[in-house]
């Protein structure tokens, strides 16, 4: 395992399923069960010529949480130095350096910073709350980028990962269901149609609180499919499902 | 207990859970799962002075099933003669003549059969299946009018739809989860915003087969709710909720 320094505020976690070492920070960012969820849920091409972006990286954990399920390049993109640099050396801890490489940059620069449509894959937890002049923030300001449209916001992440995408080409989002109508509006607007999507629930009786999506560029616009639901908890543990995803089988 | 003739091929079902006896004929057309789901799922307006209208009606299934949510008056349009006589004489078995009333007529028509905007509740059933030349439709031509795009379309069902329902007034559709994009995209072009949606689905780890939608007339666009999976089948048999339904608690 490669060796790599911690701050003060940092520690090592792992996902036990595919045994990923991910640095995280509770005062700066920790990955989420969104970050699972959609690695878990993602298709993504396995051949050793695959190009995999990872947009709205954060700390990197969803294209760590992939990296055993394909033999492609990965590309991790996250606006906020601090983040890019937790997801540098997470990619070192695995010794990925050969299959992963991070960049800090601004999500719309990737269109010059990589070539347009050479990407087979396209993976995103972006932030899921509209930034209105009046809505309370995160206090922290790192959660605050990550988590409201500050810096970016869903035209722009669907609108970048359509120009990355080669035709057929896919993409990989994670985001709130209350979102969904707007979400396939975009996405048609921006040649991508939806193919798939799976509804979490925090729990049965409840309404979704996640939904994941996956489309296809340039793809025909008819027959989606409503995947098998997903359900967080059963009364206060994790139901089985996810067990197996944060603990191993 | 109103007496009416039953034609040969009829029967006389019963919905135990509201005690509503509905006459069927398996040759020419019986009601389906999916009407029980529509019922249920639909919040109508309470009020005796409520207006709620049934549109492709069929036998009569949804509009007898909610009159026991509403004082207010139920109207039910089929445009198949067979059916729509089936429907009237469930009314009449029923003893519901006072609160409902059956019309045999085309969908399109119900436009100017009744005052635009008059209605609070819209109930719809439609054919889910796009009438393509090609097409392979049921031999039954009565079932292939019910289940085929033949005489109407999804784009018709929610013009007249939304020209029949005052503004805040609500729509509920049962429809098959392929559709839901083109199902969004219409009702938008036709004023209405989608509310909460409902998957259906056969049993577990299954993809969805049907979806209950609500949608408010010049409602605000925003905050769709995914509302809580139902599963029909556990194995062989039909699940709690959906017995309590079809047999009564």
């Amino acid at each position: 395992m490669g060796h790599v320094n911690l701050k003060n505020d940092e520690r090592v976690d792992q996902l036990y399923s595919n045994n990923i070492k991910i640095i995280q920070s509770s005062e700066v960012f920790s990955f989420s069960l969104d970050a699972v969820m959609l690695a878990n849920f993602a298709n993504i091409k396995k051949s050793r010529h695959a190009k995999i972006i990872d947009l709205c990286a954060g700390n990197g954990a969803v294209g760590l949480f992939v990296s055993n399920k394909t033999d492609g390049q990965i590309f991790e993109v996250e606006i906020q130095p601090r983040l890019s640099d937790m997801a540098e050396r997470s990619v070192r801890l695995n010794d990925l350096e050969k299959q992963m490489r991070v960049y800090n940059a601004d999500l719309k620069d990737s269109i010059t910073l990589f070539e347009k449509e050479s990407f087979d894959d396209v993976l995103v937890n972006p932030p899921y709350f509209i930034d209105k002049p009046n809505s309370k923030k995160n206090p922290n300001p790192y959660l605050a980028v990550a988590r409201h449209e500050v810096k970016t916001n869903l035209e722009e992440v669907i609108d970048v990962s359509s120009q990355l995408l080669k035709t057929n080409g896919k993409m990989f989002m994670v985001h709130r269901p209350d979102r969904l109508i707007e979400i396939f509006e975009k996405m048609k607007s921006h040649r991508l149609a939806p193919k798939k999507v799976q509804f979490i629930y925090p729990k049965k009786r409840r309404d979704a609180n996640m939904v994941l999506i996956s489309a296809i560029k340039d793809g025909k616009a008819a027959g989606l499919k409503v995947e098998s639901p997903i359900f967080v908890y059963d009364g206060n543990d994790y139901l089985k499902f996810i067990k197996a995803i944060l603990y191993g089988k």
